[in-house]
């Protein structure tokens, strides 16, 4: 059954594998009027980029073509279609896991569900996360219709391996991180998080991680009644992820400890609206969004694509065997998945903003686009590194 | 927009307020021939039973009325309504509520988003966990036709409060925990868990804890690549209950800290299959179940209503106020969720067996329906509980 | 697989059999603030009513219970279920129907795709034309919420048998079919049905009719390219009432005859629009709604019920038999099919009307909720019969 | 809202405009083990073709690429991505278009919509014929899965403009008439048709007709009670073809003159199972398939776009003008809409088959794809047409 889509307003379809001759997405549900190009895209790519330091040594330049959806620079109301063909693929570094399934991979389900004359083996087949370029490049239209009601969603590495962030940080420096090399948001944890990754390197290991994102100005109410409550939908989205284990929100399992006089929080009045005293809630409650900052956070395994030999058995006789992944690997896949759980955020919240009826599902006004336009100038602009930082 | 759906195939839709004239789910998608009787859901439902030592005083009958589906004592393919008459409602109680939303609760989400004049105040309307009555009905249903696959669902709380258990449980251990008043897999814990319930009464104030679900004998392969991944639509099943903050499967939070080589898990024969020497991908890998023990956990919060006063906003004169709610509230959330969770991890792999073709979708066969018989009555006398002990 | 459901926006559950406790709905989606109470939906079910002259002797008295939803007779934002008790149910009259399945009927069908064990053969089980109550009911919300957009919903039989109509008719005498006991829209019509109306119960056969409805000020616009265009979803909407074979809108399959210089119509202006000069679109254009007036009609088949024995094979012997179906039934169904009808073009253009933003999906203002009140007494109140003309 | 996607698991998504960079299709939900290749779609692709005889100008190659989904020329389980890359394309033809909406056309309701700077005016954008291009991709897949079941789909022109097949046919004359150049079952009509055509094409103007497909082998009991019969799902897939008009199945709107007597069909034993004797009800009662052909109707209006002038207006001045349509354009969309609705046929068919479970939605097993393949081989080479005949 199908399985490739998310989203019930802004609906989005993913296709590709990792070997074959592209990756791409439908995004249907985009209303009229909004200036789209493959610039806004390839902006957002870049941060989930494969190549960049310390991250996959795949090349992939990803650059996006735009088939439909689009007529003078600005969406039509009909479906968007994009494609990003595969170019530096070693499919002959493959041949090994052919009869080799990966532990910690999903070699093996694979072959359990399709059956084995129907599996792609190269590089994970579908199950690569080179399917989550579908899922950044509908972020990035995402992002771009959120800031109609100026809605800004940036993540950061909470912890890397043994290393977390135990401080308080602002706005300002989660959405900065996006030019961190580790997705750090404090330069001391930054070289930390540098040390650990050089590490695993070194040792043919890899780290696993907490993203946590944080959303400013959510418009109030987003989410339904009881199935599809925010934090439902948003925990859907998250969790598929691949690599993601769990998923939390505000006190997440930090609440397990505590007593209901210290888990809630006190209702105050906050310059003209009521709201929350500490955003124990973490702008969630009663599945809806209450106005204050969502803050959730997800955590990824450490990479399983290792060079360190590791016990599986081979197909073709069921003997025990060892594997080397070689290959290019993240040493910590938390660290590109920060942009795409900044995207699947992204794409459920507009999904629920269009829904409660805050982004209109038809067509924007020439008022609507023009604020738009502006709001995003400055998001891409944010955070300016220096030139040469990169 | 509509939010009280869930499920593909096998598809629930709920309705009912707290103090309204019933709650209630009607279940689209159940095959023909599946022998269903008010007894079997009642045996469900009376694991979630306010009135129950140590939790809501409320006391429900909780007697489940079937509308429609069945013909003689079977089902027929239609869809299958229930509903369950709200009884013992003492709506006064909730008029202080009128005024003063409650910390930690969905009252001023609610007034947000629907406005003031459309919200029922009484016992959280909608947003009251009353709610999950139709779930542990579709829960039933599904449970039952889950013993077509021999899948037996089983959960328990892994801690409440600062208590947890840490030591290995057998499945029996789990399964049987359905008879503590507190949920607990050991006697040594019950006594902690009761200890701190009692105290957490005495103090008008409550506790958190963690559920943990296992399932024996899940199909291999059920989710579907890439957005219903297993892991995704549990997750979203588990986290549209209220009071749920955080959930995880398999290794969870805690691969943040480790290395590849240490989460990795090692590919063995077993038997007749390939399987996972330690299951530390708690059954799940590739967002496909893989044939292991499938291990999740969930993090429910401390009941927010309770009698310690708190701070909060009266609405009519936006002046700070304090709130201290009377009426039968658990000392513990947890303790009743854990039966809603088990029925929420039915109703998603119902769906998904069905979705794969292991269960069929249109009508069941009378050798089918012998061996869901047996195994169901195997299920209901499991565990049998000394007489007196509830 | 579920197949109970129907709408995105606006979307409804129906669930009962014919002569099981009760037949309902749940209507998940309705926005906050709609004036509701069971006088309104008993308002529309009288039009659909068996026991009024000329149809069904069954003598329901459709007494409607509002189970959720409403909260001081508004609203509230969730789900509404609303069930009818069956009554006056003599299920003895099928005991033939058993083993003989009905020319016409879905009884046969049933026995194949569900198994002959899981058969409700009490008057049609699920299939019975008494499953539509629920639709009725939700067109009535459906109806009510449309008053927002002052769209107006009206149909009547164009044909009955061999009688037709081939003259114009206005709005005002489509509208005012609603008390004709035979649906027609002229008196000189009415005296025409009736005489075949009474043929027909006299020599125990049926009729089949053409229904007709006409939408006064749709929204601009409704309807989405390419599956969801507003012909298709009508289509679908209509094409599941029992006993319809086939829907047309605008030129219909007249059109089939005529050259495209003859069927494309002018576009003109309107006094401060643009519109079409003759609607031989019937209102829908590219799928889209155009402003003008949308007007389709259906056919329904004779009611296959009928005292007049015909041919089957009865089900122990696999012989030849012949069937008299006694009990009460419509000599057409196409008379009380106009109501359903009606309902299912209100519940479909609701649901669009709130895909594109006309209709709030999360509140209503109370001026708006003002404006639908007034609207809705005039609606009710329009076309006055005189006293005792029922 | 989204409106590009058919189907629940058999389902498709489709995309692009008529003068944009591409048109396609994503495919998701269809199992593994298919063999599939370009050759397959490109069999169906040519009986829709522009550039045939007596069909649209425009001389598209139609080179459809798949972009994923397949490996070593089976399918994997994995969404399907197919795309035709626009050639031929002469958009400055519609320079006169941008100013007159074009009578019958959806120029002025998608203005209406979406707003005339958002609005795709070359050749029609989405709402141009050539986004059926998706259709017949996805149409391709369906049949080639219904072999499994040995369910053949075939069209025909029932009749164009005043010309009319009043005989019986058979099932092979359906099938065969994909090679006529106008879509006629018989020679003697070919040749009426074809002189329809000549005489339109010289005229500048165009004709309707009315397309009928039959269905052979179907599987019993397709369709859900009570939305989401087969006849609605149907209704509904044709429905959305650009130029429909509308549907019947089986005695359609010729039932409304019919007394019950004559509508209802004897139920008869044959060989070994029971049927209906003269098949009335075209295969489908109660909503489902009674395992009778399947019989249905459409009507598609005359080609809209007409050499012919037609009176409109003008968008600068709000003038009346006349527009004459030059370019390519088909004499009558019927013709090449039989292989569209053929389709659409298939792809409802094989949604249904899956989910009743007559297809399997996971994968295919060796003997299932032998059993495919041997049948595909058959219905390509069928009707096998004399050398030089196109």
């Amino acid at each position: 059954m199908p399985g490739n889509s998310f989203g019930k307003i802004f609906r989005i379809t993913t296709f590709g594998e990792s070997h074959g001759p592209a990756v791409g997405v439908v995004i249907d549900g985009v209303p009229a009027g909004l200036p789209l190009s493959t610039e806004d895209i390839k902006f957002e790519l870049e941060f989930r980029r494969p190549g960049r330091l310390y991250v996959s040594g795949r090349r992939e330049k990803d650059e996006p073509e735009i088939l439909s959806g689009i007529f003078n620079n600005r969406t039509t109301g009909s479906p968007i279609a994009v494609i990003v063909r595969n170019s530096d693929v070693i499919s002959s570094l493959y041949e090994e896991v052919k009869y080799k399934p990966r532990p910690g991979h999903a070699d093996l389900p694979y072959i359990m569900k399709y059956g084995y004359e129907n599996w792609d083996y190269r590089g994970g087949g579908r199950s690569s996360a080179r399917e989550t370029v579908g899922r950044v490049i509908a972020g990035a239209v995402a992002k771009k219709l959120l800031m109609l009601t100026n809605t800004w969603i940036a993540g950061h590495l909470r912890s890397l391996g043994p290393e977390e962030l135990k401080e308080e940080i602002s706005f300002e420096e989660v959405l900065c991180s996006k030019y961190s090399p580790v997705r750090a948001s404090k330069k001391e944890l930054e070289e930390k998080f540098e040390a650990l990754v050089k590490k695993a390197m070194q040792e043919g290991d890899s780290y696993g991680g907490v993203a946590e994102i944080v959303v400013k100005n959510s418009p109030v109410g987003l989410g339904e009644p009881v199935f599809d409550k925010i934090k439902a939908d948003l925990a859907k989205a998250i969790m598929s992820i691949p690599a993601v284990l769990g998923f939390e929100y505000g006190l997440g399992f930090n609440a397990s400890k505590m007593k209901g006089s210290e888990a809630n929080d006190e209702i105050v009045k906050k310059d003209n609206r009521l709201g929350w005293k500490y955003n124990y809630a973490g702008g969630i409650l009663g599945g809806l969004t209450n106005g204050e900052d969502i803050v959730l956070r997800c955590v990824f395994k450490p990479t399983s694509s290792i060079r360190k030999p590791q016990k599986t058995v081979d197909l073709r006789n069921l003997e025990e065997t060892t594997i080397s992944v070689i290959g290019r690997h993240d040493p910590a896949v938390a660290i590109r998945g920060v942009a795409v759980v900044e995207s699947m955020v992204a794409i459920t919240l507009v999904d629920h903003a269009m829904r409660a009826g805050y982004i209109p599902s038809v067509r924007l006004t020439e008022d609507q686009i023009s604020v738009i336009q502006q709001r995003w100038e400055r998001y891409v602009n944010s955070c300016k590194p220096m030139a040469g930082s990169q």
